[in-house]
């Protein structure tokens, strides 16, 4: 592991997700930006002082040198130490685990691509919210032409942790409204690329063009805290794409709707365990995680039966596992977010922002 | 009433709504385009044979001229034949309830707008859904500054009865998307309006810019049936809309979310006896129609005990119970749309369809 | 109308109710218990001073010698005083509409069931729940059998409006806590036997043994607020009734659940516009008031689309209309409760005082 | 682990739940009834060949005897397996968390609570429910008086995996149907002891008398596949249980709700990130797992930020993390069910059974 020493959040989350199917085991990290932040969350993680890493440089050398070097990097940092990390990795040969968004702008972005196209090694980005299971069986349901030709995609992020300033002491608050560390997105880089992400992962779509009016609401606040966003998809469907951290009484309200000439799905992360299913001139049914009447899908990712509720770090656990299937030959990962991910989703953030500084005008891809 | 003859949908809704609190009596009307077919409703609806007109022209002036002439008339005809019978009306001194879109241009509606101001009578636009009482409630909330300076909108009307190409005998769907007689837009005008005023009538605030992108999924179909519009509201607010007669699964999904600085509000019309209300950094509260720790708001415009559930002729017939109050001289019909309303929601469909022939392009009010 | 005078809740309600289809139109009354009391409701409501009676007595008698006499009468007294009219009107052969529970006892119960069977007119029960749409629609569907044989009913009639001692100011608390006035039983006649009824309406079972626990928790209060209650129906079918009047946070949270062999629904009248039913190994569907697939059922009953809500005085109204088809031959009144239902909930009511008194026994039918 | 071997349900959920905090390894077992299935278990789970083992008994008396043996034991076989290896392990001073129900009959549970009362080592039994971070809130805010005096409990364990006759493969299922492996009891012991121990573990009240109704829908069941229970329990409270495995629709739907003097709050499982709490008199309130506004509580048991939803297997991993205190001496396990709640089970299910044999009639504890 890159980052995730102690204070960070997104860290922790990864290690219990790459445990869950006791697929990974901790055995080395750079966890922090000095040696000896590192070392003493090393000690708290159980991972041997040897492998406590006071720079990824050194950690990718070192670890490549080892026979029992480790499988895979799981880089936890802030958006701005996602490339360095990842490219050093690669070049040494070792599977890449990448948290997101890929990085901080279209260059850097570049950069990873070549390193990746280089590399033997494999490099997944851990748009986690593509773990969940019916997040999948609305993939492989709209593969399947059970919705007919897609004509809208409403995708809604909304948080509302932002809507005043924040605590200065919350790490978390304070590099993503760094535009320095952020890469100069705010909830569009945040929250906006998971949207963004989930639509286009379920509806098999991809954007041509958006639109965006991006506002700071908060005094002082020096990136974006509300994005309103129109997408134009391939195969002419629309979009439509909200993001916010202003959004008071919602907490991590991430929401699709899928519409096509048959049928319409909806789903929503904060109870994650259902999504409705509407058949054109049917009754609207109520799908559940691996539940009646479905065959595959969603039953095929979950550890537990229906009606027993799974969460965020199960949907987690999934990117983890298929990773693990990934890296030791056992899969292909068609399910595995990659670079491709990550560059429509560095390319959102900029043109976003270019819209946004033109008045809010159309930004092609 | 002018309109609402055999087969048609959205009189008897306006008969319902003007008996339910007793307060008005139908005893004349142009109901159909032919004194044959108008007569034959008239018998059905026990109004008397000599008090059922042929044309609106001719019951404006026999009502006007009868000494117990009705007091107010509801005209309920299709987008297209509002103004007429609205200035001959009010020209006879008559009070004029009248179904909305206000009507199909803005050409008409200065000619309405100058027929209200020269007339005593009264002009009341039903945008029935402001008579919801957790809509008012929401209102005088925002009013009071219960949730701050107002940074945000989101307003939803989706419905998906128009998902494929109607039945040719359902009359309904054959004027909505007949630009002659619907005034060239299509969801715009029939839901997208509505939902606008809510938004409107709730926060406030009014729309300053708009950019819409409208489609017309269905083949051959000659006017919108869906739009996306982003929205920038007085104040510095900023909105989103969007209105669809295509999303499966959707019966008539109106919703109004709102956001202000320090606490946000999240409604939806097909469960409309319940409100979510957030303070920042406090739970969610469920605020029900005249529920408990309130005081007056919605318990002011409503029959029964919270937890017996008021439906959508309810809230019209509030509508129609201020309009009575403000006919009597009761009240001064501060909750009531007007022309005001109705000139906001012809420049709404009227900017959305320069707009989108734009390419998408932001129209200044 | 007898009862329903100022003060009063069920009268207006059942005005309301009647007035929806414009079935009925108010034209005499005794609304309450003393003449001048019962002239002022009277210029209240629109009706003329020489109907409006001090006593029912004086009512029935001059109304039936009238030509143009009622046809029908609301009873909407408190339930102590609905035998004395209800056999009086029955007796001059003017048809009954009237409040439930029946009656305070099964002596008067039989007394008017006697009355019934010797008159020429009808008479109706409001178990105005069972007006519901999507209650009629569940009540046909399992008449078809789609849910199989019948196992289990699960009805709960839950509110908290008691969960304190009342206002001494409030007269529907007052009556209904008042054994002399209320029949002995406060929440289970009150809102028990609504449930009841709902239950056997729906499954069209009948209920063979009862054993109830009732509790007065609210200090000094001579009724039951709270019922514990095990049902054995018909069939060999089982059931769970819990009605309460203090369960804090309920405001009138009437549920029916029945599961069969091969299917399960579930309905709240909260949000009474839509109920799930499921398959054994199917997916659960959302059914709505006239939605789609379904075919007749729920729709014959209702005003307006799905999505437009309807609530209680809607359903009420449905009642009123049924007795309306009813009283003028259109219909058998198939769906209308009657003096069987009546004869059920004061059989209901005495068996869990019964019951209770015993400690908690099976009391047989 | 005792149990847990290739086609078990519950082992492979304990490990994971052991697993998330990271503060379990699993080193040793006995994971089936032969010795050549438990290595063949062993292999598939990373535990060593020489640390794989034939029985139980075996099993205790190696560990015990290593200077790295195991800290703690986790029983997860059938019902009629419980007593046997508990009271082993603790003989030999080994640490066990066993599966509920605690065993199949009170003379059995007397033995295991005089080995616990005998040994050093501890005993936790996994109501794994008592887990989830708002259960616990919940426990908290009674015991705080935010409900007042405790009035009603209404507590429901719904499923309908067992509404036919199950494949006969469905391990699951046939152990749970045999009289002499669940010990009696099907319904009652599998998914009531959970619901019975939910309400007193919230509520801080114990039964003391109940009266049931048991049921065996399906042909040949020789257990109960639903029941009907009343409870009466310490300070006057009264309470409702239903369980059932025929309610279908239902998954698993577990629901607590709890009324007092002046509050009441009501959770359901397959949604357990939300609760709902009302004070009296005031709009009910969603209340979050560790959101806004709660200070402690839910937050004190959760691992990532609100709106990020946790299940089962994180309610499960917090029993764990609790026992790894508890046996680290870092905590005293106040929240962690044992023998009470155990023998509390074992009452409830013989004496619904004995209730049930009598034809419904009042039990004592």
């Amino acid at each position: 592991m890159v980052g995730g020493g102690q204070g960070a959040f997104i860290g922790a989350v990864h290690r219990i997700a790459s445990r869950i199917d006791d697929r990974f085991e901790l055995v080395a990290g750079a966890f922090s930006s000095t040696p000896e932040k590192s070392k003493a969350s090393a000690k708290e993680l159980g991972v041997a002082d040897d492998r406590a890493y006071g720079t990824y440089e050194e950690m990718a050398k070192a670890e490549a040198a080892r026979d029992d070097g480790i499988d895979a990097v799981s880089i936890v940092t802030p958006n701005h130490m996602h490339a360095g990390p990842a490219i050093a990795f690669l070049e040494a040969g070792i599977n890449v685990i990448c948290d997101k968004p890929l990085t901080v702008n279209s260059e850097e972005a570049a950069k990873m691509k070549a390193a990746i196209e280089k590399s033997s090694a494999k490099f997944i980005l851990t748009h986690n919210y593509t773990g969940y299971p019916l997040i999948r069986q609305a993939r492989q349901m709209i593969a399947n032409g059970d919705l007919g030709k897609i004509r809208l995609i409403q995708a809604e992020y909304a948080q509302d942790w932002m809507a005043d300033v924040p605590d200065p002491d919350n790490k978390q608050a304070a590099w993503r409204t760094d535009p320095a560390r952020s890469g100069g997105g705010g909830a569009i880089g945040d929250i906006g690329t998971h949207a963004l992400n989930l639509a286009t992962f379920v509806s098999g779509l991809s954007p041509e063009a958006l639109l965006a009016d991006l506002d700071s609401f908060v005094d002082g606040r020096q990136v974006d805290d509300n994005a309103h966003v129109l997408l134009r998809l391939s195969g002419g469907a629309k979009g439509m794409l909200w993001c916010s951290q202003v959004a008071v009484g919602s907490e991590n309200s991430l929401t699709l709707r899928v519409y096509g000439e048959t049928g319409g799905i909806e789903w929503a992360q904060e109870n994650p365990n259902r999504m409705t299913f509407t058949k054109f001139g049917e009754p609207k049914q109520i799908i559940t995680r691996g539940g009646a009447g479905l065959g595959g899908g969603a039953g095929d990712w979950t550890r537990i039966p229906p009606g027993h509720p799974e969460g965020y770090l199960e949907g987690f656990a999934n990117v983890y596992t298929d990773a693990a299937d990934l890296i030791q030959g056992k899969s292909d990962g068609a399910l595995l977010p990659g670079i491709d991910a990550g560059m429509e989703g560095i390319w959102f953030i900029e043109a976003c922002i270019e819209s946004s500084k033109n008045g809010g005008t159309w930004v092609s891809r």
